[in-house]
């Protein structure tokens, strides 16, 4: 069983933007990665959460990622903002683009963000989220070092590629939040298995062949596998020709690693689509959206995208969340050393 | 086997338009119709062909569309163009909605059309496709009667629901076009299985309880399977939440068929987005689009999506396209009794 302790979210933040401080990181750079770890610890996505701050660290320290990085923004366009993440951290470009991006939502009716020279954003629902809470609809689209073949071949050409929209609703919360990687599983649960020596399911990766194989190490070195077949590749690309093609930032298939110290920033993208509902719908979005939100939460078994995490959120306020002691440990070891 | 006869691209589009006002169809609807139905043919998508002709023909005498409508154009924003189809066809729609679509996303950078109150669209592929010809990132949704159970139920909630995503080549055709529905299989197919009497694989439908079926009649009865299970549920409402709650139209669950003669106008939806590349990448956008391209075309077995459709239309152009013989009757049958 794995030791935990309980933390607040303004503990979690704390901690988070501590040791990215103490690693390199600008206070400017530091504080919007610490809140989206507090809030991806909330929703329980604990994958993406403290877990991932010693690797930041250990990223700002290696150069993959530039802690002291000034984001830039240009608006060629009423409709367009761009930002140059400056091989620093996703978050705090996207932080400055939102501030452009939401206004121009709303004047324009649409706008569109474009961010070149990033780096991984995180959870990507957080992102789209935040648009939600702005009562827009939120598009979100990454992209990641090539790690899914096309649909006949087996070589690499696509990342795992997530893309997510958000939606608002009348509480403050997202009615319906969607948030999903093009693979048929996370690659980090392929390296958990290779880590832990255990055969993994056939249908999650293949081998340098494009066959199915259940051995995670093979799979490592060939491709993972698409969900749902071709169709899976068409979403991979989709989100690469928006979020790397559209923002100018560098391919899947030239992308250095996001994980281990090797290649230098990845300088990866991110494009986000802001779209107010109002405007394209008048009333008729929210009772659209109503409507389809019932008819799926109110069906016995179903599941509503996004009713997992805001559950887990909800209660995270008043609770905490019970944060791993090992991760604990690697934290206070980075504010101690640095 | 089935006999055809070999028509030019402009016999095709020839015979749809006076068939589409024979049954009473205006002249300004049937044009957009005609001329997609023949590029359709020419794409080498026989099944959303000539074949619907007759099936559009029947739907203006039974009053499923409205063949004379005059669709409607505002523009509440300068980003958002907003089309009110008049429950007629889509393509009529469509047309006048990029006529402010395309100059708005130069000017703005984005831009985004929703169309209420339609029918139908036909290849979606074939309207973005045109987007992509104007130098444009073209990106379509268009929604359907419900067929797809969210993940955990086994009541259909949304429709097989495509996306399409066009991008612009530097020969005038798109560079790569994705146009794919949310389904494993389309529904076409399980009901042409239930016609002749033939099973169906595992994993195309779903009887009435959410368990798999061979047999086509029980999976009409119960629900298409998601394509990726919960992320093909996923894409399906993405899809849902752009062309049906952002455009105002029906969703799926209250949409009549888009078969036979019964419940009248569907007033479903259509999405567009229209992003311009040369402002959100500069240069680098027909750079990273080339290097993709590549990586996929000269991977050995690879498929490009929309390599196949290119392929098929640049030869139609020359050599015409074989039609099927009993499609002709039919549509000599309206041609004549009308």
């Amino acid at each position: 069983m794995t030791q935990t302790k309980t933390l607040s979210l303004s503990e979690i933040e704390a901690l988070s933007f501590d040791a990215l401080v103490a690693a390199g990181t600008s206070q400017a750079n530091a504080r919007p990665l610490a809140v989206a770890t507090a809030a991806t610890e909330a929703d329980g996505v604990a994958s993406h959460g403290l877990a991932y701050i010693p690797i930041y660290c250990e990223h700002v320290q290696c150069g993959k990622v530039d802690g002291q990085a000034v984001p830039t923004l240009s608006k060629p366009r009423p409709g367009v903002v761009r930002v140059d993440a400056a091989t620093g951290f996703a978050h705090a470009a996207i932080e400055l683009g939102f501030e452009a991006l939401i206004p121009a939502a709303r004047t324009q009716g649409v706008a569109a963000l474009a961010i070149s020279n990033s780096y991984n954003c995180g959870v990507l629902g957080y992102h789209t989220y935040r648009l939600a809470q702005a009562g827009l609809v939120g598009i979100g689209f990454t992209n990641a070092p090539a790690s899914i073949a096309p649909s006949g071949g087996s070589k690499p050409v696509v990342g795992t590629n997530p893309f997510s929209v958000a939606v608002p609703g009348s509480d403050g919360q997202p009615a319906l939040l969607i948030d999903q990687s093009a693979s048929t599983i996370a690659k980090s649960e392929v390296m958990k298995h290779a880590r832990e020596g255990k055969p993994i399911p056939v249908g999650w990766a293949l081998d340098s062949a494009g066959n199915p194989t259940t051995d995670p190490e093979i799979g490592l070195k060939g491709s993972m596998a698409p969900s749902g077949g071709y169709k899976g590749v068409g979403i991979a690309l989709l989100t690469e020709i928006m979020a790397a093609a559209l923002t100018g930032a560098t391919l899947g298939i030239h992308a250095s690693p996001f994980s281990g110290t090797a290649g230098g920033p990845p300088k990866t993208g991110q494009f986000f689509i802001a779209i107010d509902p109002s405007v394209t719908a008048g009333d008729a979005f929210a009772t659209g959206i109503a409507d389809l939100v019932e008819a799926i939460r109110f069906q016995e078994g179903a599941h509503l995208p996004g009713d997992g995490r805001r559950g887990k959120r909800l209660t995270a306020r008043e609770d905490g969340v019970a944060v791993n002691l090992a991760t604990l440990a690697k934290i206070e070891a980075i504010l101690k050393n640095n």
